[in-house]
């Protein structure tokens, strides 16, 4: 089955870093065969197809890859929030408190929302999400939440390294080793990457090292949480042992900055956090001018970034953090797929996936110039509609 | 035709300027007859009815009310707003290369832009929107816009004193005068009220005074834009002339804010303008805690706010301006209807028009907590579905 998309006013290929157009082509024509672009050009050169949608003149972007997320958890925590906005203290347990709802959940409970978190995405044109597990901090529910997220994406991380539970609250390296061993066995066979929040009050970065070293063994590839509260080693750490990305990176010194850019290294911004939070946003232009690769995703979770909004992200990138939309959107979509090892998503290239976005909008400009506006008209993963409706026409 | 709908896991009646539960009914149900409330209260006393509609728990919230909107106009302006957030000057001409496009649009495409603004804002949970002349500047076309809104709202008012249109240029007050004069009395049939943007770079004070005490004279009520780029006099002026409501609102002196508590006049903040433009956010904090009565707007128009989200708008004005959520909720809905003198709509309570939208949440605060996450799930508007839809049982 051959499906030409044509008749589209600005695509954007993301097939380079774009900046200021390239990467666009206008009056675009993007063919599909079975789940992948088989051509990519001008609509007036497109060969003939099976079937033809027209895109109308708008604006089409390849499927955000949105490349950190933990959407399989129990409860929410709408009062905490509440509480934080009104600047109060809340005295309820964070993240021991999702822990404890989780632990207690269902398969059933939790795949139900684990699905509708998906479908949310879908509608926001989000194609390939990667999902952690760290909600279970013991071996059955830690095995349970990565053998879940298994059965929703390809992507699946595994972080039991996310905190240290309150029955190992005096004893962390107990639960390090509890961790590297038991733990990772369980869930090792169900995921494809090992992560570890190293920050103070979560994990040294001795811990974090053990924790990465010991996924590596397990087949697993790293990434890391670090430097979202405050500057430290974790950044370095992470290069060293080739961690495909480092996540929030709010504090990075000038050191570290250096060496991402020396490096292979994503540096993946999460302005859901920051907004959430109100921390202080991280000055994306700084990395992308040392150069630094950059992706933004989600950081979807019910403590400190409950939105799972590519185009919010993306907009308060381009508010907060000085990137160009253009920037904004390549962090988005190449830049969530390098965080990922993955070169199949997050353009619109032959050979690629067809993970597809036609926006209600003439231009990608549209994500941060219409903030909120919910523009994702039309989404195809794998050539395949997941949101939105495509109006067909004839065989041409 | 009684329609019951009932299993409302929080219903948040905006009845009261809610602050930390206030005006909330949890499990409760909501009676609508044709178009209006029929009946408010808890789930378990509902009457009897001709349909029920299961709201499986979810929140439900008044139909948004946005009072300062600029949707009838031709053309966009993605280009200045890429240029502006990579810190470059855009030499082309602002709000004039609107009033050109929209100069040059028919009354048909104009009609089926606003018409595509509507029907997006429905999707949002809006269900009523002030809409504004002011992109025509010339007798003519501010009188095809006024006639153009008032097809899609009530609440049409006329903005000839948007700005001093290029021709007129080195004679601003010849331009008041046309105002004043024949574009007035053509305007005035179509229109409710009278605005000015009253600010340094537009209308001074007492070109200000002279255009709200003609439309006076003409039967409508006064509304301003003020303080949006600088301290100034046009608050107090606003207030003196009995104005529904000062919008924009950012730089307002310990005066300013004295006189607002102490009138009937609303401030109209508009979150969507700093976020688009960089500017730093009004404080709302400061000005509940005075007692002033604070309304959120969209400002929806292709030059300083292209959003038309309120759930956006309230996210912000939660992150940035210091409103709890439920005072953001209240100052979207029933702050509103107060900037726009109305009282039947606003507020979920019998006899009010029934505009009510159901949440894809447990509760209102996920507008907050969820930020761009589109959570709008289904939209009556006078009683009739305008978005989404609505899973109907049998009769009670
Ligand atoms: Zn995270
Ligand atoms: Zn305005």
């Amino acid at each position: 089955m051959r499906t030409l998309i044509t008749n589209i006013g600005e695509l954007s290929t993301c097939t380079m870093q774009i900046d200021g157009g390239a990467g666009i082509i206008r009056d675009a024509a993007v063919l599909v065969e079975d789940e992948r672009i088989a051509w990519v050009g001008a609509a007036a050169d497109a060969p003939v197809a099976d079937e033809i949608v027209d895109a109308a003149g708008r604006a089409m972007i390849p499927g955000f890859v949105d490349s950190h997320s933990h959407i399989v958890f129990g409860g929410d925590r709408a009062a905490e929030f509440e509480a934080r906005m009104a600047g109060e203290k809340y005295a309820a347990g964070g993240i021991r408190s999702t822990v404890a709802a989780t632990r207690v959940a269902s398969d059933d409970e939790l795949r139900a929302r684990l699905r509708g978190f998906i479908a949310e995405m879908h509608a926001q044109g989000t194609t390939t999400v990667e999902i952690k597990s760290g909600y279970g901090l013991d071996v059955e529910t830690e095995e349970r939440l990565v053998r879940l997220a298994a059965e929703a994406t390809d992507e699946v991380t595994f972080l039991g390294a996310h905190v240290v539970p309150a029955e190992y609250a005096d004893d962390p390296d107990g639960y390090v080793d509890l961790v590297t061993g038991p733990m990772l066995d369980a869930c090792a066979p169900h995921a494809k990457w090992i992560d570890v929040f190293c920050e103070t009050g979560a994990f040294t970065v001795e811990q974090s090292r053990r924790v990465l070293e010991a996924g590596t063994a397990h087949g697993l590839a790293p990434r890391v949480h670090a430097s979202q509260l405050g500057p430290g080693d974790g950044v370095r750490m992470a290069i060293e042992l080739g961690a495909a990305s480092v996540d929030h990176g709010t504090y990075l010194t000038d050191g570290d900055v250096a060496a991402l850019a020396a490096s292979d290294t994503v540096l993946t911004l999460l302005p859901g956090v920051e907004f959430s939070t109100r921390q202080p946003y991280p000055d994306a232009r700084r990395l992308i001018d040392a150069g630094v690769t950059v992706a933004l995703a989600c950081d979807t979770n019910p403590g400190s970034s409950f939105t799972s909004s590519m185009p919010f992200c993306i907009a308060v990138a381009v508010r907060d953090m000085g990137m160009t939309p253009a920037e904004a959107l390549w962090a988005a979509t190449a830049g969530g797929a390098a965080a990922l090892r993955r070169d199949d998503i997050g353009v619109i290239a032959p050979g690629a996936r067809a993970d597809l976005v036609l926006l209600d909008a003439p231009s990608h400009v549209h994500l941060s110039y219409r903030p909120g506006v919910p523009l994702v008209s039309t989404v195809w993963k794998d050539g395949v509609l997941v949101a939105g409706s495509a109006e067909r026409g004839g065989a041409s």
